[in-house]
């Protein structure tokens, strides 16, 4: 099969080209409109989601364009020569205002705001989902797993189960933005900066048959290197093949044993039994490693137990996000330019969490206490409202339970939307992948502290309070009490 | 961020790079072993899999070579320059051989063989599972949608959650394959001739805020083209607004409708009422089609319930594999060269399954009856022994409960793995990757036909008998007694 070269260009759904051509056909294609990305619901039954691939969807704006080849396959879907020449200018000229890569987001909120005309915003839906939707996960994904190893390092393992090449390496990014030390793929460690770790397979122990011999092979080579070797010790038997033979290899070469690594059987049991034997035979500093089906339930339990495992291999579970593999990220219209102003739309549901928030593009912000330092609560606004005054009380409403109130006082602000593309300008610096990367992570880092820990639990957290301006909130209900059923 | 250009050459474990320095500052790193990919358990509950992703490996495998830049960053990582220097030189010059794409499989078969060098062997582990497992998971899932269908189309529309761009055009590829008619994803129709279709969201029909308007801008656009359009008709209400709208459109103009489109509510209440009105309108020939959450469980029990849809629209259920996102394919050693003959090699497990078939590289056989045409068996044989004889009987062993046999007559052989790649030169000739595509997918069609379909049954499925040859099974026996517990 000869290689074939995908073209970001064309990762769209076909649909867009339908609806793209109905509004040129009417006239209505630079007619302006207003899209937003949102998620109804956070995943795994948290509370908040990590918002990642933000900047790649500004990459992918940025340089939005059909290729020759493009068009000719277009063309020959049947339709009109010049539709497919009027695709040919097709750019992104329209406005990104976004949250800064690896901001904590709740639902309902506007992770990506875009304002632009129609046949553009509805060409690049798909691409900005398939990015963000996954990226977003799995980072979510990754969070918990680091949470439950309070402090450990976590290494990502998952390349050969990730969904593809790309996932293996959007996916060990995003893990590493999550708080994720290292990871075992090359690639993600080249483009984006992240450590590159590994050990040794069974199939080396299984080369020679003598798993002694192929220890002294390793640790041979790992000692050249001016490393303590690592030894991967359940090819056989645990604790009466690999940790005697570890340990002796190590006495016979007179050197240190960097870890043992577990794979396979009870964990809890096979560390607290290496660490007893790894201490009576003086390899007190012998870490612990291990891995093989871990996810965040199954590192808080083996705490729970006091396993005494220094450092967790996690692969498949976090880098598919087993327990729910897809986010239900949406793109959602609403407003559209009406004589100069925006006429808000809203999608009415029988289900109310399916109901969007009408108008925009709208404003996010965030309320931090100036005396503790965490944040207290999210605000979305309209767009031309000003700011809360940080030198007034501000009352906040739940959005369902509206006598449910909070009056916030001594706080400062935080604009969440940053401006990535104003106009198809893109205005942030043009930064390498890895300083990227490395600015979303230490994020994270610093987001972890502001939000209270009962809001990060895994399972059953504490609310947070997302709030809709007064303004934002009767515009809705209005249009809520005065959508007839057709 | 800067566009980062990902290399295939570096999707590698780091720990392979670990190993294959070991063997090469022991001298060992051109002995030849064997590695042979497989399964342990069917997905999904099933009894088979659907091998795809095979030519994307023979591709990548022909294609091996690491460039400046990569051999840059591995120098960067503390690799002795010599090793770097070596590593220049790393082809893949072994032999692959592997099932069609596209081949019905069955757990512990091997998909793929590779016979070589054990560095390049090391290396190309994670990048082959990579690509084999999620799209053997998704092609089997989408065998089980298309199953479920009972002959209507079904349109793959997952890109918006796939997870990234590779995962959206491969998996839209690997369903295709699998039966799946079209796909809503237009880099995944022109790069693998997939025919690429869509209709219109819900965004259209909320741009002016006037469905009847809206449906009007449709439907000419549609019939400009000659085509009869396609209404979505759930954005507001679909009995009280969408359909009769749709109806009253159509014959305002004077056309026929297409389909009606449904993606919420009750699929079965909602497409019976739709089918009455239609054909009381007299719109008999106008189609229904389904989206929303659907899986072949869905669409079995609407079919129970009797619903007229006509088409399916199925998105991130089968293209992320909701229910199993990930399938467990492996890479074991199973054998070394020893003074020039294979020394067999068995990964040792108290989980029975977990047990590897030594020696190799294996031969795959299918029994198929001359009378039925039915496949009847499958054998697995080392590498030199002959291929059963179809003039007499062949006498089958169950491989747990030996005493359950089967004596096969009258049947034809097929030899399953196609030689790939002989010592580093692709023997099978450079296809466009639509020609593969269509005939792996001629091919699944092909093979549908010849399993019983109580093989195929989506819950609870008959057993289909794999063997292994009596040379085989003697020879696992023997190194299963004589492994003792180091």
């Amino acid at each position: 099969m000869r290689s074939p070269t995908p073209s970001e260009g064309l990762l769209a759904d076909e649909y867009a080209l339908e609806m793209m051509r109905a509004y040129w056909l009417a006239g209505q294609h630079r007619r302006r409109v207003v899209k937003e990305v949102f998620f109804r619901k956070a995943p795994f039954g948290g509370r908040l989601a990590l918002a990642v691939g933000i900047n790649q969807v500004a990459r992918y704006l940025a340089e939005l364009k059909l290729s020759d080849e493009d068009l000719e396959y277009i063309a020959g879907l049947g339709f009109e020569p010049e539709f497919v020449e009027h695709l040919r200018g097709l750019r992104f000229t329209g406005t990104m205002r976004a949250v800064a890569e690896g901001t904590f987001v709740f639902p309902g909120e506007p992770i990506i705001t875009l304002v632009g005309p129609i046949e553009e915003l509805t060409y690049v839906e798909a691409r900005i989902l398939n990015i963000v939707n996954p990226q977003t996960l799995v980072a979510t994904k990754a969070f918990r797993v680091v949470e439950a190893a309070e402090g450990d390092p976590v290494i990502e393992m998952g390349l050969r189960r990730a969904q593809g090449g790309d996932a293996s390496i959007y996916h060990s990014r995003a893990a590493y933005i999550a708080g994720v030390d290292s990871t075992s793929n090359l690639e993600a460690g080249r483009l984006f900066g992240i450590p590159a770790r590994g050990t040794h397979a069974h199939a080396l122990v299984m080369l020679g048959g003598d798993e002694k011999e192929a220890f002294r092979l390793w640790a041979q080579s790992q000692v050249k290197l001016g490393r303590r070797p690592t030894f991967l010790i359940d090819t056989y038997d645990t604790l009466r093949s690999g940790l005697p033979n570890a340990i002796a290899v190590a006495r016979e070469m007179g050197i240190r044993i960097g870890a043992v690594r577990l794979d396979s059987g009870d964990l809890a049991y096979l560390s607290k039994e290496c660490r007893r034997i790894l201490d009576e035979a003086g390899f007190r500093d012998a870490k612990i490693v291990a891995s093989g089906d871990l996810d965040e339930y199954v590192i808080r339990d083996l705490k729970l137990q006091k396993a005494p495992i220094d450092m967790w291999g996690v692969g498949t579970n976090m880098v598919v996000a087993a327990d729910q593999p897809s986010l239900g990220g949406v793109y959602k219209l609403t407003a559209v330019e009406e004589n100069g102003a925006w006429s808000p739309r809203i999608k009415v549901s029988e289900n109310p969490e399916k109901v969007t928030h009408p108008g925009g593009p709208k404003q996010l912000i965030r309320f931090r206490s100036k005396e503790t330092g965490y944040y207290l609560a999210d605000l979305l606004m309209l767009p031309d409202e000003p700011l809360p005054d940080p030198a007034q009380p501000f009352l906040i409403f739940d959005p369902v339970h509206t006598w449910k109130k909070t009056l916030l006082r001594n706080f400062t602000v935080e604009d969440l939307l940053l401006t990535y593309i104003q106009d198809g300008r893109q205005l942030l610096p043009d930064q390498p992948p890895d300083k990227v990367t490395a600015a979303a992570r230490e994020w994270v880092a610093v987001q972890r502290k502001r939000f209270y820990e009962e809001i990060q639990r895994l399972t059953n957290p504490a609310a947070y309070k997302v709030d809709l301006s007064e303004p934002l909130w009767k515009l809705k209900m209005q249009m809520l009490e005065s959508s007839t059923r057709h």
